[in-house]
């Protein structure tokens, strides 16, 4: 069997994996769950990683003890120096049939990877959020992605818990809500299955999930598709907050990413943005303002891709440049522009 | 020996055991650490608690083996009836020498055992933040209590939290700081012995210690005295947010509790008001304007009271009453007024 090359998107509920040939045809692709090392530890996140990758080379039906050529892992997580080197060496010293060589990146990274090649921004909203701007010149700048202890504005985590506090403050009269919390209420005594705020507790410390937790962000974007007004509120809300991420980093967007036909492009990745209806008024103004507050800028129009493969394509990609090797991937058959906004002259 | 009366205040950084003699004598206190079951768990929580009751039996001269008569606990994390009535089945069956009976409780309802018998609003900033209103007629209403992830406003937690996230949010340009970060950034730095955000990330999820990290706040307050005009901000912030707990329980508060000499008392309990100084403008400013948006009430002054004995003794005294026994404290002796505000007719 010829050379194979594998990816792994890593996120905070779901992973994927992808084995890829040398003449960039994907293989197989396997799934699996939560494999982000500050939510799990390392030694559960190596061994959900080894095991997608058997089940993938056993798919693609490769010999599972003929080890990949290189495996780039585009983790949730993977950008802490010293945690990532370690989690190299473990693999490598655990896992010398899984892979010849192994190269660990960000989701950011891995998602960009797998779009462009050209730099961009991602705009990660999934269980967590994230922000990277990757320019032409490979340099990067962030903005978020410090898990939900210290933001996470804006993912399913926030909007869930921000749901849940006004349902908390309204109940103690510390915040008055901005709608009434109705719909919002009985939906989180329904998901967490709980008789009163007391049952929630236990979700929140003792055995708390995040991707469970943020699991209930779903729900409320059931409750804003049904027209519920604090849903609405907080997806709107949830825009604002994406959209200053962009923001953030927009001092340090290189020129030329203005000036293609797409205007900026923004890749999104993760679940939330299935409720880009929902955060789409929020988002613009945010960005308009900020276009006003700086006039004379290049920043004319901004468009929304969306990834049509995994990530942990890009993962592969990347892990198999780190060896020298170039994997040819159609760029068009991997993002798909789900928007596309021209600012009012 | 004669009977003996125990009571435990359970915080989430200390602990203290008090031994009180049916004369109301305290014959023996004690130390320990945190003993917050949603923090360390039931199991660490009870073990924790025999030590410090065995300990303090040793020091009063008192046979170990002689069960108390009662023992009242005013425990942070006391207020979900599930998991009381399994911790004190649990007292019961596995430390039937410690004592007769057992009686768990809140935190905020041993503060005011320890302070009064006449009701009056518990305002606890810790380690975490929590308020409570009990009615002379002893009917309560509480606001807040729900731990960091859902609260602890006014708190150590949350201050600590606060200036955390304004130093985050600073670099990476989310969010303009209202004065210079760079007094909180290197005490940061030093305080949990890092040398960049990274390294901050391991306290906030692998290795975290809520009292850990709340115990930044000292280094805040020192800044805040210092002058630092960051930590002043955030002291004046956690002002306004602890008042507006006494806000949200505004409207429930019987009127006979404003009319005493000293207005309406507000127990104050926990480290954070030694501080009090800094928070002060905040603090008012926010009860003032409350009072002006419902005028024409009773609500005319108030006074903050410090208890001079440790919360241990309310639940002492709770245990004991629980069991018809009545503890004769001198209340006077118990607390100390520090602030008497009149508002401006």
């Amino acid at each position: 069997m010829a050379s194979l090359f594998g990816g792994v998107e890593g996120g905070a509920t779901h992973s994927r994996v992808v084995l890829v040939a040398g003449d960039g045809r994907i293989l197989a692709e396997t799934e699996g769950p939560c494999t982000n090392h500050w939510l799990i530890g390392s030694e559960k996140c190596l061994e959900r990683i080894e095991q997608m990758v058997s089940e993938a080379k056993s798919k693609a039906g490769a010999d599972p003890h003929v080890p990949l050529r290189s495996l780039g892992l585009s983790l949730s997580g993977g950008d802490q120096k010293d945690a990532i080197s370690k989690l190299t060496e473990e693999l490598h010293q655990r896992f010398p049939h899984l892979s010849q060589s192994y190269y660990i990146t960000t989701d950011t990274a891995g998602a960009m990877a797998t779009a462009t090649d050209h730099g961009g921004i991602v705009l990660i909203s999934g269980t967590g959020s994230n922000c990277k701007l990757i320019n032409p010149d490979g340099s990067e700048t962030g903005c978020g992605g410090w898990g939900h202890m210290m933001g996470d504005e804006g993912s399913a985590y926030w909007i869930a818990h921000q749901a849940v506090k006004m349902v908390f403050d309204c109940m103690d009269n510390l915040e008055v809500p901005p709608h009434d919390v109705g719909y919002v209420k009985q939906a989180m005594f329904d998901y967490f299955q709980i008789s009163d705020r007391m049952g929630l507790l236990t979700h929140l410390y003792r055995t708390f999930e995040k991707s469970k937790f943020a699991g209930f962000c779903q729900k409320l974007a059931e409750g804003a598709q049904a027209g519920d007004p604090l849903c609405c509120h907080i997806f709107n809300k949830a825009g604002e907050v994406l959209a200053r991420h962009v923001v953030a980093v927009l001092p340090k967007i290189h020129t030329s990413l203005f000036l293609g036909e797409l205007g900026l492009p923004i890749v999104c990745v993760g679940s939330v943005w299935n409720s880009w209806e929902r955060m789409q008024a929020g988002f613009i103004r945010v960005l308009a303002q900020a276009r006003g507050d700086a006039p004379g800028q290049a920043f004319s129009r901004f468009s929304l891709l969306k990834l049509k493969r995994s990530s942990a394509l890009g993962g592969a990609r990347l892990g198999a440049r780190n060896i020298g090797q170039a994997l040819p991937l159609d760029y068009a058959d991997n993002v798909d522009v789900f928007y596309t906004h021209i600012f009012e002259p």
